[in-house]
């Protein structure tokens, strides 16, 4: 009967306002994860059954294991962390969970990761400060395809106040296997935007981040991903059905230099194909750590390497990053490679680190400082 | 060397396009869950070192052993489900972690669940449907004692639209331990009021879901919730900070037969505690299964008990939703004899059930249609 004592007496024992009843009937009071004013963090799990608990920490180069106290936590003090946002989980007995006791959760559909900021003595760009916030708005979009879609959109500061002011606005598109929420709780868009506006560093953009795969036509039901067919029925939702809503509900500049497109992996994949083929939508294309297979350069960009010195003319900025120790490094060098070799206009920004998240919010950064300018 | 393997090669096989590549290189593609056209539900659970698997659902009595097969994916089909939304989670050998396969998270700062949805053959109140759809904003607003603090916000289908018609707000908590995102994404309440409203069942309101705990004033670093002072805190907050930014924010009628509040559990002693001490602001109360004390009924409800023909004459409506098969129920019976004798008229409504998500959305559906009218 384990699972009544879950909902029903856990539940009313923290409904109560008694000290005796206030922790969890699971076991002592965790606390985790716990950032110290040294910029350690100390992470906690409790298990009294577990063999081995290990931290697998995106600032560790492999899994740490962690210690058991006699009440059955486990817990890890590390660092001190350079400052930034990292995902982490906790790896019990072999089994990768995220932490019970955080609620910043990484929105994936196909692991579970956790959230742990160490914050800077100078907050960092992606830190939440107080200054003016835009809003984030989770809608719904209609597909006679694909059914009710979801997309959250950032709107700068004061957006609501004034009924007037058109904005540029940027597309930007989440990893395979990530969700329509990963920019904003993983890649904080919304406050990098919100620092970077308060500091006059960038221009105030609505950001649309929809959702990626186009279930249910592209099916979950096989180990496939299926991605080249998923984008056909992305592009096609994304033209016909995601356009036309923002278009319709936000007050947006419609001309192409008004519009960017960027997005990271699977969806840097998916930045390239839309935003180099659909020469009349885009004028700014960024890449972050784009999901490319060197045999389907040709495919993937044939409007754009049909005609090199158009492709220059129309795109004010062809933007790639990557990471030197990231998986695709390798396969992007040799696109960049073929963009030289045809004279078409891009930027580079070669970064340290993997293909993380927390490259993502570099490269965002970056990038945000440029476009509409 | 596991860690590498994992972000870094991980998503490198899922950005290229390959099917070679599209399996995470952990294991064999899982899918989980998986609800099939009969109502049964297929949950996989994929770990080739765990001795022991079981689901711990909501909608069973007990968590329900799973078997491996060859590859090590745990699976148990169960079922036909009645259907409704239900958190659950894996025990794996006794440890309960939310299912890595699924994107739909419980939000919680306890435990984690995650969440499936059976449908019905005719749609629930609770699922999309292709009704116009409100928009749920995630907004920050300042305290000067508890800083940038997070709230949820659905605004009516149709708000952006029209920059004159005003609103009634309901505001609406979640239980200790939830977040400001709960009442969404487990209660479904934008979806709720989309499709009540499209069906002229509910009046288009404004529902405000703010965050109940006053960290950093209210520290997280004791076992004790301290939910007393909490309260207090957090009371300080609402009227200071959240309610003044609402009402200078969005386009709300401001008498107070045009504020309601509600809340869960926890946030359910919240509302009692807030909508009966401050006589002029609200004149629809509703709690769900109210977190209370049987020693702090005076102290908690001083000014409703001072004078109960002024509490009748001021409120519209004082609701009281209960499961009889939840923890609270046999306080939260004393209370409603305790009205009873002081003739303080309200509304009963016992349900099935526990101290369940499940019945949030049955109580919050109920109140809805009667809210402002």
């Amino acid at each position: 009967m384990k699972w009544k004592l879950q909902p029903v007496l856990f539940w009313a024992f923290l409904s109560v306002y008694t000290l005796a009843f206030a922790q969890p009937p699971r076991g002592p009071f965790v606390i985790s994860p716990q950032v110290n004013s040294d910029k350690t963090v100390t992470f906690r799990f409790l298990s009294r059954a577990a063999k081995e608990v290990k931290l697998n920490a995106q600032f560790e180069k492999a899994p740490v294991a962690m210690t058991k106290d006699t009440s059955g936590v486990w817990s890890v003090t590390l660092g001190p962390v350079k400052p930034d946002m990292y995902p982490y989980s906790f790896v019990v007995d072999g089994i990768s969970v995220a932490d019970p006791r955080n609620s910043a959760i990484f929105p994936n559909e196909g692991f579970q990761n956790s959230i742990v900021e160490i914050t800077g003595d100078v907050p960092l760009v992606h830190t939440i400060q107080n200054v003016p916030h835009g809003t984030v708005s989770y809608r719904y979009y209609n597909s006679p395809e694909l059914g009710t879609r979801p997309v959250v959109i950032y709107t700068p500061p004061g957006y609501e106040k004034d009924s007037k002011t058109k904005y540029p606005v940027l597309y930007l598109l989440h990893g395979t296997t990530d969700t329509e929420e990963t920019w904003t709780k993983v890649g904080r868009a919304n406050i990098i935007l919100d620092n970077l506006i308060a500091q006059d560093k960038a221009k105030p953009m609505i950001i649309v981040m929809p959702y990626g795969r186009a279930y249910p036509v592209i099916s979950k039901s096989s180990g496939s991903l299926r991605n080249w067919e998923n984008l056909q029925e992305f592009k096609k939702d994304f033209l016909n059905n995601l356009l036309p809503f923002i278009e319709q509900n936000y007050r947006i500049k419609k001309d192409k230099d008004s519009r960017a497109i960027a997005g990271f992996s699977g969806g840097g994949g998916e930045t390239l194909y839309l935003g180099l083929n659909n020469p009349d939508l885009f004028s700014w294309v960024c890449g972050f750590a784009p999901g490319m297979l060197k045999n389907e350069f040709d495919r993937n960009n044939a409007v754009a390497f049909e005609d090199p010195a158009k492709t220059n003319q129309r795109l004010k900025l062809f933007w790639i990053g990557v990471g030197k120790e990231d998986g695709l490094y390798a396969v992007i060098s040799d696109y960049l490679k073929v963009l030289d070799e045809k004279k078409i206009k891009h930027e580079t920004f070669i970064s340290d680190g993997g293909h993380t998240w927390m490259n993502c919010k570099l490269y965002l950064t970056t990038i945000a400082q440029k476009l509409f300018k």
